[in-house]
């Protein structure tokens, strides 16, 4: 079950192997906001988002069997490379399955953290179906990219350090903004906020025409999103959200938000220079939304978590040149 | 006097007011310095350099009146924003005089920040001479850059933390090396580490063509630069150490090092790709040591204090394109 006694336990064995990322601001960005807005920087966690505490958790829950045998997951490349860290720091095999057209940077970490890569392609190929035949023929334990309990908890220790990190600053009522894929994120840190400061509202992220989680919340239903690829913000296209985190965020969250490609970019260059952090598009959703998309909100100060940072020099460069 | 008990009290004063910066890591930088690195981002401080603290440090320990009447200071624009923001919000008018060539996005975040911004010619005009005048004219309290007691002690802080967290990570013996201009930060890192990791070996850093520090203690006496301008790493361009600052540095770092304007910018394109921090050219200067002049260093760790990250778009995308 996902729940808050899952969210300590996972920060207890959190303790001393994930970052405690800072709580970040800048008077510029409030301008922008019309309201006091905090950053969760995750982008600074250990391999550059926030994949690691949910690869963290999942690993040493495994029994030393399973650790021994090896872990399998698929990935645009965040979760990818959290699970290759953790996989390597518990002595643990690790095989990857990640797109073709995820950044470079992504697959080369991944590779560097000692992971095995296989490809695939993300228009005609499922990834599931690959990963759960790679799985049984190897004998590894699948470590789902988000619907899965323990990945949920590791990600909700975000939440945790977020109502302990904000009460220290005097926040009590927030939205806070998340940037949502299958909503493992999402979901770990509405559960956390619901234990730890139910002032606190979760707004899941989205780019435009990969929006499924806003629409099912709308709907009261799953829906999927009609493409796979075709945005910047490869952290995050899901098809759909998932069977676990779903009903959590339907019970928890607020509506969703939408921001565009160029708001991605935009919010990454104010990212570079008011808080000198560096953000992937994907991981800038949130901030984004909290820019640029303040009417949409109902709190008094916005909360936005950076998720990652793991982005293509070229690309980065782009966003300079164009907002920066 | 520059003590340690005036840094714990410059600490106490700062609680809650400035950021404590995480100390990062990437086992790809680990490789790369041939031993393991720890990165004190201070970037992250608020207005994106460590400068915040002395300022705070120096507007906390003036009288009401003093505050009430206004400060100056000269600056590259790291020390002038660190200034604007601590003077903003102990509701101090502040004057600040800084260089025609400073970065634009320096120049511009002063003035933001509320301060008053007075251009001189740093090559044909001696900016402690524009201070004092100023000073003397307005009833102003001048805060120098570094050689100052309260700055010192405020910087220092930077000391006590790097002593903290590299405990909790089982870090002892190591070098830090610190990005140096004038030698504030320098000396009251160095102060701090005396009392509370004497173990912990301070190294300045400086660029090419501006080794005053590092040829002062070699010769045993204060050297001057030959130039005021012509490097990238314009926030550590001072023309010498300073009176109250040489002396400490002389009795307790080890010997300086000495990068090139290509060190400065490969080690931001490394943070930009392993640490998701953005640093400017001369807050890169102790990273840039760590890595590629590990060689000089003796203990088994390197800790950098990477200092600032007010750098402009297009020099930062340079970086990337040259070594992202």
């Amino acid at each position: 079950m996902s729940t808050l006694s899952a969210i300590h336990a996972a920060a207890d064995r959190l303790q001393g192997k994930a970052r405690r990322t800072p709580l970040l601001s800048s008077p510029f960005l409030d301008d922008i906001a019309g309201r006091p807005l905090f950053v969760k920087a995750e982008c600074l966690q250990h391999t550059g988002s926030f994949k690691f505490r949910g690869g963290w958790a999942a690993l040493s829950a495994l029994t030393p069997a399973q650790r021994a045998q090896g872990v399998l997951a698929y990935s645009s490349g965040n979760h990818a490379q959290g699970i290759a860290a953790a996989a390597a720091a518990h002595d643990t095999p690790a095989v990857i399955v990640m797109p073709s057209d995820a950044p470079q940077i992504k697959i080369n970490n991944t590779r560097a953290l000692g992971a095995e890569v296989v490809l695939y392609d993300r228009g005609s190929e499922d990834r599931d179906q690959i990963g759960a035949d790679l799985a049984m023929s190897r004998g590894l334990t699948l470590v789902k990219p988000f619907d899965d309990h323990e990945v949920i908890a590791g990600q909700g220790t975000v939440g945790l350090e977020i109502a302990e990190q904000a009460r220290s600053l005097g926040v009590d009522a927030a939205d806070v903004l998340v940037c949502c894929g299958g909503g493992g994120l999402t979901a770990g840190i509405a559960l956390a906020l619901e234990g730890e400061n139910p002032a606190m509202v979760v707004r899941p992220c989205e780019p435009e025409g990969f929006d499924d989680v806003t629409r099912s919340l709308a709907n009261g239903h799953i829906c999927r999103n009609d493409k796979t690829t075709g945005s910047l913000c490869d952290a995050i296209l899901t098809p759909q959200p998932g069977d676990i985190t779903f009903p959590i965020l339907q019970r928890l969250c607020g509506p969703g938000l939408v921001i565009s490609e160029d708001d991605a970019l935009r919010a990454m260059a104010l990212a570079f220079n008011r808080l000198k952090i560096v953000l992937e598009p994907g991981g800038a959703a949130a901030l984004a939304a909290a820019l640029f998309h303040g009417d949409a909100l109902t709190a008094p100060t916005a909360i936005a978590v950076a998720t990652g940072g793991n982005v293509d020099p070229a690309l980065f460069a782009k966003a300079l040149d164009k907002f920066g």
